[in-house]
């Protein structure tokens, strides 16, 4: 809020200081991180090359600024340095094939994914019922359908059926992330077309992860008959339900157990993260991407599971500070800090993911290979696949029965970090092509791009006829 | 504080349940990774790997419980899993030689390094005074001293005198995380024995760090005269100035900068691990230990630095409510929750020291070869040096003046985290041979383990004396 104060005469000095120094800071890296070019660069080049990422990173969040939100800045500066050898500068190659950093990378969606299962909550997802569960369908079903069964083999002809499904699952999640930080940007988190859309969105998570799991185990094990479809999917969805049930006990003797031990911050920050590294490799045990386990992880967790270890040491010293408090205030400042007590968990993963996270984003961008782009029809392709992405969610609206369909319609259009999954999944199975996932990538940002300006201006119309 | 009123008949069964859970937790995590054994083992081993280190390493803070510091814990998890192998288990061999793991590893001490310099506060480092450095120089001196010229040659002789100099800077420092813990735990932390101790340790850090990077440079580059020494010395001790004075400014005006951008917390992180990242790097651009930048980037930034910046929004939220609240209350809870705003950056580098600084840790103690322990003149030597090691701190106390000097002396006793760094260093540079290195381990563990009981005994003593 500070920064406000500071008017622009006082601004542009500061600003001029700042651009140098940020100059300064990131000039030596690039070059130390050229100079790096050998098979295994040393420790310190990594580090150089993190800061290098995490800043830009960062810095990218200024497409806040202009309403876009910080994941798709994330993918633009993975693109820009991937495709700096575009212009001779040969310094990021080494990063695209560095063993650590993609280790951190795959740590990172990971934790994102952790995260988003935290986040969501069964109960909430029952309570907004049939209306999203059908949106939800139809936003997955259309554009599925549409692309693995037409518009794929229309566009990109004489491809294996698995490309097309696999084309088909990356159009079909929509992005919790994205959309929900829409909708509180404007200020439209309590309005049903809110409700029906963030409860759509979380469905089709799962939805887009099943099929995931079900599109990778067939490329996988090569396969496509439908008695091996039916297996794969009853094996996640009995992975799913299983950790959720199992998971569940099991967290809660667990954490009992560790309890007795000690119930510091640190072990509650352990078992969290135990947890979800462990259903990870779980998943990919029985044959599921690593995603799919630290989801149920982050589902199965709850506040209740932590009760008995410490909270943050400002709890703690406000709740022996208002003991004596009246009550009108004590009830009030209780209740903050006793949501902010529930909330803990989330809170101390959250560090790991604002390191890791943009890692796994800018490497996704670093993928994308922009020479691929120079000839018209892949251009084509891409803006075909991105008008039957968008058409397939808005058309989906229309399922939420008496609501504003266009804004659910157009609610569901941001795609994000499971569609990048799945593309950068299909890239590792070699069922996309360098052209096909660069595709997907423009696929994303244009969805990504377009949305929130026009939902913009949807709620904004909608907000005067009422 | 619930796990107390759980009685132990309660217990039993949980404890029970909770054992056979985490049997079953760990049992297929032990045989995944054993099953591992490639070149190149996948993303989902290491989660498995990870899950082992993590959870093993909180477990291990068991050692807490008979009044040890839970650094011990850590690297006797680490003994015992890297020397399973004795045993006939060769599920770890691959967890040694993996570079994200040892990648991770590294950033943990960084980070680590990090902490320490955001907790050292210069002008405390200035006030405890004469003391506390004469104490700090004596520390540092005697034992160096003592081993470089004297015990080492005479112990194991016929070294290089490089490996003399390095064994003798390795009991030099002492460590403030375990000399503090320890005081904090006898709830001695205001007595003016307590304040040289830890002013001293910070010093012997320091003057530790500096002889660490000497005697690096000297084995990297061969050259041991007083000239190139000097130079070096100059160097690191030019590096730490100028990281300081620069980085001071530098700091203040780069995050003014970043907030003209974004205030949010994640705009915080990433100034803050950027910062220690950049530092670490450019000291090893210049020939130091990338720990050496990652302590100035601690020393240097200051709440001061954040103040433009988001703090957490229970803090947002409590400012709020306590506006309208009697004066008294009103500045209790202000003041508790403006302190908290102030270590907020410390808040959030915490879950990733959670994270990585007990791999580092851990990775530390499997390199640890016991086999080489079992011939008695190796076994002798670790005694010989311990003994040493011990001796020179005590005598040390005696420079402290009027105050309990044998407190004093036994304060600096504990070893850990630069001692660690000090022998991995070494053996990293060849240095050190395996069975060197492990006789520095156990010299570490037996510092660590014989000085709280003693310290506690003579604080008990002076107690009834006064």
């Amino acid at each position: 809020m500070n920064h406000k104060g500071t008017g622009s005469i006082t601004a542009r000095p500061r600003l001029f200081i700042g651009l140098m120094l940020m100059a300064a800071w990131l000039i030596p890296s690039v070059a130390y991180a050229s100079s790096g070019w050998s098979p295994e660069p040393n420790t310190a080049s990594v580090f150089g090359w993190l800061v290098i990422i995490l800043v830009l990173a960062r810095l990218a969040s200024l497409v806040e600024r202009v309403g876009q939100p910080p994941v798709l800045g994330e993918i633009l500066v993975g693109v820009l340095l991937g495709n700096l050898i575009l212009v001779g500068v040969q310094a990021f190659e080494a990063v695209k094939v560095d063993s650590r950093v993609g280790f951190l990378a795959q740590l990172g969606v990971v934790i994102l994914l952790f995260q988003v299962g935290l986040e969501t909550d069964i109960e909430e997802m029952r309570r907004v019922g049939v209306r999203a569960l059908l949106v939800a369908c139809a936003g997955v079903a259309v554009p599925f359908l549409a692309v693995a069964l037409l518009v794929g083999p229309v566009l990109v002809p004489g491809l294996p059926v698995t490309t097309y499904i696999f084309l088909g699952g990356t159009l079909s999640a929509t992005s919790v992330g994205i959309t929900a930080r829409v909708f509180r940007d404007l200020g439209r988190t309590q309005t049903p077309e809110a409700r029906i859309v963030l409860g759509a969105a979380v469905i089709d998570d799962v939805l887009g992860l099943l099929i995931l799991a079900v599109v990778s185990a067939i490329v996988v094990t090569g396969t496509a008959d439908w008695g091996s479809v039916a297996w794969i999917a009853l094996k996640a969805g009995a992975f799913l339900l299983g950790a959720i049930v199992l998971g569940n006990l099991a967290a809660a003797q667990l954490t009992r157990f560790f309890a007795l031990i000690h119930t510091g911050i640190g072990m509650k920050f352990t078992l969290a993260i135990g947890f979800a590294l462990t259903l990870a490799y779980l998943a990919d045990l029985i044959g599921l991407a690593p995603i799919v386990g630290s989801f149920a992880a982050g589902i199965i967790l709850e506040p209740i599971h932590f009760r008995q270890f410490d909270v943050p040491r400002i709890i703690d010293e406000v709740r022996g500070l208002i003991r004596g408090a009246d009550p009108a205030l004590k009830s009030e400042i209780g209740a903050v800090i006793e949501h902010h007590a529930d909330r803990h968990v989330e809170d101390i993963i959250e560090p790991l993911s604002y390191f890791l996270v943009p890692i796994f984003f800018v490497l996704t961008g670093m993928s994308v290979k922009l020479d691929v782009l120079f000839n018209l029809p892949v251009l084509l392709v891409a803006i075909g696949i991105t008008v039957v992405a968008i058409a397939g969610k808005v058309m989906a609206g229309f399922a939420a029965g008496k609501v504003n369909k266009w804004v659910v319609g157009w609610g569901m259009v941001p795609r994000g970090e499971v569609e990048l999954i799945f593309a950068a999944t299909g890239r590792a199975l070699g069922v996309f092509s360098d052209e096909l996932y660069s595709v997907l990538i423009v696929m994303v940002v244009l969805c990504t791009l377009i949305a929130p300006p026009v939902l913009a201006y949807l709620l904004r119309k909608s907000a005067r006829e009422a």
